[in-house]
């Protein structure tokens, strides 16, 4: 186990009706006035929008609101809500919606402070050393950007879809969390969303430190009850207790209780996020056609973790001189969990027939450098077989 | 599953050579003045106290110290701390231990800036509304204390052993841990702990609250987690991926990172308060004395979870129309886990041949009221027969 630091300060306001204590947490957290920041006009129909502007109301603090943030959110909304926010004397931000607005709004958040250009921080040219505080009402499990200090933003001149990982200024001050805020989610984005769970854990679990079995366990643990709530969840839309245990599992998925001390590798990420950059399509279902290709390939160069996973996570026979088939089996049942879904695990399904795997190389290791990953470090050679793997 | 809140904001400092981070985590959160408090001289003798002062030296932060806090600390000590802190201008309290250095320096914490009796907030009296800061140098795993808001003491004068639970107050601001300080800890105090973390688990993990798969399945990968480091630690105390793996596990175990959303029991904590309190027995001890007895009640008055325990973390075969031999079966196997690490698994084994239960009952009642619990809510009579099971 390698050495580590742990907090997470976040202040996690879960369950029934908990989106009426937005106004008395961001009192709390010292908002003054508050740019709301959401996407598709769901949560104004909802009423939702209306719920929580009662509750702003009700305790005297006054907003503005930005709407229309996309999937894969890109810098121009981003420049459009530093401009926006400092004209306003802003000074806290109010995600309400999935990764894609809380993403963007801890990039604005990071802005508006900074003198220089946001992307700055995304391209490594500067360190976020303030930020504005940043409350979250969740209405898309998954993301885990609810409980981290991350964000990914899109560069729209390039394509370039980098993450920022800056925690002791972009986690979160308080994410409520209410599962009943997820009933009338489409399935589509319920299954990519349980996908992207399942892989933050893996981009931890998938990881050469050894002697991390407590880490290892949780994240089994993990595993086996999104495995359980899933088909709950698609059967019944409305099952208040698995839409409540896969909302919970997102967020400890990604708030690094699951990683403490290991190495993480993140190749599974990386190589979407080309995919997601290039044609546009839903992470969660980027991820469900690449990382069974990825895994597909450490079975067969590295596959003590694929033949744990394997025997812990879908309960295949342990066969230690079979080790390869032992995972690939792993591999073929977790293929058609995701499948009974509705999740497409090639990029047929994923309704590309011919990807560009040259540009997705390309672009990959440009953003990457010349290795990309840690359980395996991968060559160009390498991504190009694992994106044809995919096919 | 029920609404929550969670928070963790301590700062944990996780690895090798962490205690060398004191001096500058203590200026990280404010300390001007710092009161050390430890147990008896094994710091001493180790020279980690030496380092710890070394690094405070290195930031120019004055301390004073106060040694020989006893397990199962007691009053007096936090009377003689509070009345020390105010006449020192301390600030700060520096916790170098386990549990009962930790829930003594908690209660000096709240205890100073409180006009009236620091019991007051044991004893229901009073709400703590503010606290100094309190960091720990952890050296002993399990209490859970490290990252908890809980503190327990003994009053002396009846021997009342109370907890009290303050997360917005008395959660530590950081706890360094270093595996390697637990290297030489005796192994009667290393097992201790290890049952004690299993409890922990244990009075979140036996609920009726439904829907609580993600919970079960995270208290259910610690159980396996421990019930696989704890011998190899054993076999090799310098064992240092073992060591940290435990000493992790007993930290999730107690933060509530497990927990969310249950209604929890604490039955066999108070049922032990009482037995630790009268015969001054160690804590972890005493409870694997009495948990299993508890749960054998269980198995036979509300098996539902005792089976679930017995299928899942102890690997017995599920066989439905026979619950109760399924649970007895995954008790059997706890208790024979537990004196293959050598702890007592009943009260002639801890060394208490003719247990006053008369008086156990009745200061267990009295403390905890006319029912004790909520798995099972427990009269005199069902309490009295639980202490008659560990005989």
């Amino acid at each position: 186990m390698n050495n580590f630091t742990f907090q997470s300060p976040t202040e996690f306001v879960f369950g029934k009706d908990t989106e009426n204590k937005t106004g008395e947490l961001c009192r709390k957290y010292g908002a003054k006035k508050i740019l709301i920041v959401y996407g598709g006009g769901s949560i104004v129909r909802s009423g939702l929008l209306q719920r929580i502007e009662s509750s702003l109301k009700s305790v005297d603090i006054p907003f503005i609101t930005m709407g229309g943030i996309q999937p894969n959110p890109v810098d121009k909304e981003v420049y459009k809500g530093i401009d926006f926010a400092r004209k306003n004397d802003i000074n806290f931000l109010l995600a309400v919606g999935g990764g894609s607005v809380i993403d963007t709004a801890k990039a604005i958040a990071a802005g508006v402070p900074y003198e220089g250009d946001f992307w700055d921080f995304y391209c490594n040219k500067a360190k976020v050393e303030k930020a504005l505080n940043v409350g979250v009402v969740l209405t898309i499990p998954a993301a885990g950007s609810e409980g981290s200090g991350n964000t990914v933003i899109t560069k729209l001149d390039g394509l370039h879809k980098i993450s920022l990982r800056a925690p002791e200024h972009l986690r979160p001050t308080f994410s409520i969390m209410n599962p009943t805020l997820t009933f009338t989610l489409p399935q589509k984005q319920t299954v990519a969303g349980i996908c992207d769970m399942m892989v933050h854990i893996s981009e931890r679990y998938f990881t050469n430190t050894e002697e991390v079995e407590t880490g290892d366990r949780i994240c089994e643990g993990l595993y086996k009850a999104i495995i359980e709530e899933a088909p709950k969840v698609i059967a019944n839309p409305r099952d208040y207790g698995a839409r409540a245990n896969i909302m919970w599992a997102g967020m400890v998925a990604h708030n690094w209780t699951s990683a403490f001390g290991m190495q993480e590798c993140w190749c599974s990420h990386f190589m979407e996020h080309e995919i997601s950059a290039v044609y546009n399509v839903t992470h969660g279902a980027g991820l469900s056609v690449i990382f069974p290709a990825w895994l597909t390939y450490m079975a067969k160069h590295n596959v003590h973790k694929p033949y744990q996973f394997a025997i812990r996570v879908w309960d295949v026979p342990a066969i230690s001189n079979l080790k390869e088939e032992v995972a690939l089996e792993g591999i073929s049942r977790l293929k058609q969990f995701w499948s009974s879904l509705g999740l497409p695990v090639n990029f047929k399904e994923l309704g590309i027939e011919n990807p560009d795997i040259d540009l997705l190389v390309k672009k990959l290791h440009e953003n990457k450098g010349e290795l990309v990953g840690s359980y395996m470090q991968l060559s160009k050679e390498e991504t190009r077989q694992i994106y044809e793997l995919a096919l």
